[in-house]
């Protein structure tokens, strides 16, 4: 099977300017089938304080308003999506940016209300991830480049950009050999936080419940993880979490934590 | 040769949300391959007025400093494309939304400072739609929707809807029997403005010039005129101008003006 490069910047890398545009280099320099998905980063939340949309937390989730997710659309769909796409074309990577509506791309199901209503959040449809127009896509020598929205029923939906980049890795794993990297700003999954020293190389799912168990994981990189275990058991060939800065070395596995 | 439909649908029909919803739902049902550009609102302006971002004219000609910039990639390139997308896919048409980066669509030249730096506004090039990109997409079964936004050298342009609407027209007509059709608020040219009766049914070159002389055609229209009758010696095979609510009429030829 061809290879598929899925490469997942989060929110710091799109923070950072000088960050970005080297992620988007070597992105760039990548040779064969490959996908960009982005996360939201800090400018929402700022763009949203001088437009008046307070951040609206329960439990520690942000909720997604009417007005947060007109934000969203504008800032993730707009902003962040079309710049990194023509930064891309700068560099000679020919991307296309796409929301989870633009080719009915990524189908959803809106949060149903439980204890907490998440408002205008998506979780993504069984079979919601449309692969033959992605393919489609690729065939066409094209790079889409994926903003964190999905739709339903002709409202765009909130959707984490790490489930996404797990949901299109694993629905396209039945037409490719899918490597899924996660960049950011750390240089892997590492055993004790801000020492790189103690960067775990390899993880297993009971290396993985062994570190939960010493509280020595991060909040935000479980549902990282997990996902990724998700994704190896859906026929992902290969999962790496790592910097940014380390994209060839995350694919040839000389760098970052890749997961077994 | 195949039809290919380009609607152009104008700020006002994008502002009125049951006008956009009518419009969208006939553009659903035409079938074959087809099109769609929108142009921008007031959208914009309304949320550049909550972020602080003033509008400025010179020469009562908007300028698109950084601010406005970013301001239109949000809103044009974000919030109206993926909900106009959104919205058709609701509809069962398979919009794919595009600004000029997106599949390197619209090559621009920034505009050239002469008597007034216009900021980042692009004047297409020659050349300058990728026809091959835009043939696949519609060979796909998918339907491009398209924001006013070009590109160049890595960094997005503001660019007049109409312009593109046209440009896109003349470019497509070497592979399509394109129609193209100026959807706005009006009935179609009128000789008298607010006289629908006074509506002008074809309208040719000589024509134009006719009812210049008479000041019978107002500021908006004359560029919109223009840009038919040049379409037309591109190898557009129809042009029509009339009312979002008539777009089959408009299309079989019996409502609106057409450019002859």
């Amino acid at each position: 099977m061809e290879v598929l490069n899925i490469v997942k910047i989060g929110g710091n890398i799109i923070d950072d300017s000088k960050s970005l545009d080297r992620l988007l280099q070597s992105f760039s320099t990548l040779e064969g089938n490959k996908m960009l998905i982005h996360g939201g980063g800090k400018i929402a939340t700022e763009i949203g304080f001088r437009l008046g949309i307070e951040p609206n937390y329960v439990d520690g989730r942000r909720i997604t308003d009417q007005p947060t997710l007109e934000l969203v659309t504008m800032v993730y769909g707009g902003l962040i999506n079309k710049n990194v796409v023509a930064r891309l074309q700068k560099c000679g990577c020919n991307g296309i940016g796409l929301s989870g509506a633009d080719g009915c791309m990524i189908q959803a199901v809106k949060r149903k209300v439980k204890d907490v209503d998440f408002g205008f959040v998506g979780d993504i449809a069984s079979d919601g991830i449309n692969t033959v127009m992605l393919s489609g896509l690729l065939r066409m020598g094209l790079t889409p480049v994926i903003a964190p929205l999905s739709f339903s029923k002709g409202v765009l939906l909130n959707t984490n950009a790490d489930t996404i980049a797990n949901e299109v890795a694993k629905a396209m794993s039945s037409d490719f050999s899918v490597n899924l990297i996660y960049c950011f700003e750390q240089i892997g999954v590492l055993k004790e936080l801000c020492n790189p020293s103690s960067l775990i190389k390899s993880l297993d799912e009971d290396g993985f419940k062994t570190l939960q168990s010493m509280n020595a994981i991060t909040k935000g990189m479980i549902p990282k993880l997990e996902n990724a275990f998700s994704a190896l058991h859906f026929g992902v060939a290969k999962v790496v979490i790592g910097h940014a800065d380390h994209l060839y070395e995350l694919i040839n596995g000389t760098k970052g934590t890749t997961i077994l």
